[in-house]
């Protein structure tokens, strides 16, 4: 587990950002802010919504799409996957502050917006997709969005993915954006969402735009084995959302390369995304890391990883620098026993850190190695650090021997805070 | 969903309690107290546990137990696991503070303090069993536990159930103890364990004692349902301990009753206890309970309610008062999706307390509505009760109709607030 970049300051943050953010060949951006009042609950003044475009110049016949599988699908999912049957698209619109999901219409508002806006750069074959992300069960309001879409249109190239991948930002302390040179491409994405510090918006949203040329299936295929092995191995309470989506995009402007390599680059930007989003949130005061290794196979390494990651017991105790060996071993003794997994339970090793605190199926503790512990949680701890950029290179890293063949997962989450509680108890928009 | 009875001060409650703490015929209760230093960690005061006996005066064939499915079982659950392939037993042995799980020794550790026990009562074939609840990992003070053997005996009788409520309690706030009347006989239970609350030792140890005659078959069946139908439809942070347990002893000497009235006494006295133990903890706020009905079957209610009050989403929208609706249908697709149960989402709906907030596949919301749900919410909460009983009659009611067929379960969980964060981040004994 190699450590995590950090930086000095929010403008530090930003400008790295920035220098990340020129678009690959054959996209242009948009972003413009409005304001409205929703149906469903009075409010004392106007919301506002942010409005992104994210368009090829031409539609491309390379486009990827991996979705929620939550049986209340936003309707930009569903109107997503009647995208993904289709030849071509042109890109997508993506608004925060309302999630679009199961509200009364929905489906059509979704669509009114998408075919308003294909309508204003030359036809419905630009086949849109859109990503909405925010209050679930809420209107979009339609007509006010639709209001600024000619505004939107001609403001394409003036903005760039870092001005996207602000405004899609719902309570994400800040952006999220990464790229990585390919040949004679790049591979830049944007991505919403925080671990465990999401209020009604447990939403994930990804954005990858690329030029390196790339057919659809193998697009396809690469986004989803990237997804697997970065999104779906960080924790985000455990919740799957009814929104959450990954889309990508090729405009196939520059060189093919081996599929191999342009696999490893999209892997290694969903992966950096993944880590960013861990990491973002007041809530969050460890980022926790629990490599498994040995397990029958990657699967469960990784669901073995993730039962521990998503104990509240385990949160919690890292929270308060408490090295609560305990905890873990009962989070893997209950995985083992309710998944019937074949691990010798007497096999198993555990580390925190550096120390090894549990084999031949006893703890080794002492004082001495209890202070160590506490120590080392403590100087993992990110107390102190400021909001608005990912000042974390510290992890708490937990290592997990199964002692059952080769298969290994990294998955990474966050603690469970005083500030999660009150992000989540206290807030609504 | 019945209204739960209240009190209206902690002498009230232990009055309650006193008053159905007559031990069943031929059952004798002892608890002592000692002092200890543990050998894994430095602390400036020797560590205080209760043991406590419950014991036959003579073995009996009539005994039951259901036990974790935990990989990392405790050595008390080990114990057991022997003992339930004898033909007799004499009671159980129960210590608080120390889990005895996966601590070296910690096998033999048990098994002495049985057999010693054994011994001063007449003999091994009184075939004790012994309970442990308390932190995972260290050993327990076996030396110091044997030294007051003697004296426990000796107490055989001077104590009762309402003692052993009380010695058996860990970060509990109040002991627990349900009894019932069955024909000429009675049912006794106690039980250690607190809700969404509970630190290194989420522990569930339930005891139940009867002196209505019954065959040792008929008693494992009927403990086995009770257990199905109330412990395990109480949240207990979604994690399964090292060291539950509930064991089940009838020293038959009360007059037979039919099997189904005995079971339904004994389901009661559980059920109570569950709510009981949901009760418990400083650190709820909101008691939420769940009604899943129309579903599939009873197993899919049961886990459908589940997935609604493990997710850390909806319990910090109910300790917030927020009437969050998103969440919970969040939590249910979520559960749908992840688990392929045939049920068509747009069918389902959903209501909290009286309101219907949700049918045919949208949200039925608007600001009047909004306001009387966080009225509600507001209403159900305990905030302001005191702590050392359960002043909760007020519980959060959430209904979901899956509309899919006969099946109904109701699982009931309590909030997510800073009191858990800050018993579970701070709290290590």
């Amino acid at each position: 587990m190699s450590p995590m970049e950090t930086y000095r300051s929010e403008a530090e943050y930003l400008d790295a950002l920035r220098e990340r953010s020129a678009p690959p060949e054959g996209f242009r951006f948009a972003v413009v802010r409005l304001e409205f009042r929703p149906a469903e609950k009075e409010t004392v003044e106007p919301l506002r919504m942010d409005l992104s475009a994210a368009l090829l110049d031409e539609p491309t016949e390379s486009f990827a799409g991996v979705f929620t599988r939550n049986r209340y699908p936003g309707a930009p999912i569903l109107v997503a996957k009647e995208r993904m049957k289709r030849g071509r698209s042109g890109g997508v619109l993506v608004n925060n502050r309302i999630a679009n999901v199961c509200a009364s219409g929905g489906r059509e508002d979704a669509e009114r917006v998408a075919s308003r806006c294909a309508t204003l750069l030359g036809g419905a074959e630009r086949s849109l997709f859109v990503a909405s992300t925010g209050i679930i069960g809420w209107r979009i309001p339609v007509d006010a969005m639709i209001g600024r879409l000619e505004e939107l249109v001609g403001r394409l190239g003036v903005d760039g993915p870092f001005e996207m991948s602000r405004a899609i930002m719902t309570t994400d302390s800040y952006p999220k954006l990464r790229s990585r040179a390919v040949g004679s491409g790049r591979i830049v994405g944007v991505a919403k969402g925080a671990g465990m510090i999401e209020p009604d918006m447990a939403t994930l949203l990804v954005f990858l735009f690329t030029d390196v040329c790339i057919d659809r299936p193998a697009l396809q295929r690469s986004l989803e084995r990237a997804v697997e092995v970065s999104f779906n191995t960080v924790s985000i309470d455990g919740d799957q959302s009814t929104s959450d989506m990954a889309l990508a995009f090729s405009s196939n402007r520059a060189a093919q390369v081996a599929p191999e390599v342009f696999e490893d680059a999209l892997t290694r930007v969903c992966r950096d995304l993944a880590l960013d989003v861990v990491r973002n949130g007041e809530g969050t005061e460890h980022v926790i890391r629990v490599l498994v290794e040995s397990a029958p196979d990657e699967v469960v390494a990784l669901r073995c990883g993730k039962a521990i990651i998503n104990s509240p017991l385990v949160k919690t105790a890292v929270c308060g620098n408490d090295p609560n060996v305990g905890r873990i071993v009962m989070a893997v003794g209950d995985y083992l026993g309710s998944s019937g997994v074949p691990v010798d339970p007497a096999a198993v090793r555990i580390a925190i850190g550096d120390e090894v605190v549990f084999s031949d199926g006893v703890f080794h503790l002492d004082p001495e190695k209890e202070r160590r512990l506490a120590e080392y949680l403590e100087s993992r701890s990110l107390a102190g650090s400021q909001p608005g950029y990912p000042a974390h290179d510290r992890t708490v890293d937990i290592r997990v021997d199964l002692a059952a063949a080769g298969g290994t997962g990294v998955v990474a989450g966050s603690d469970l805070t005083h500030g999660y509680v009150s992000e989540n108890a206290d807030y609504r928009s």
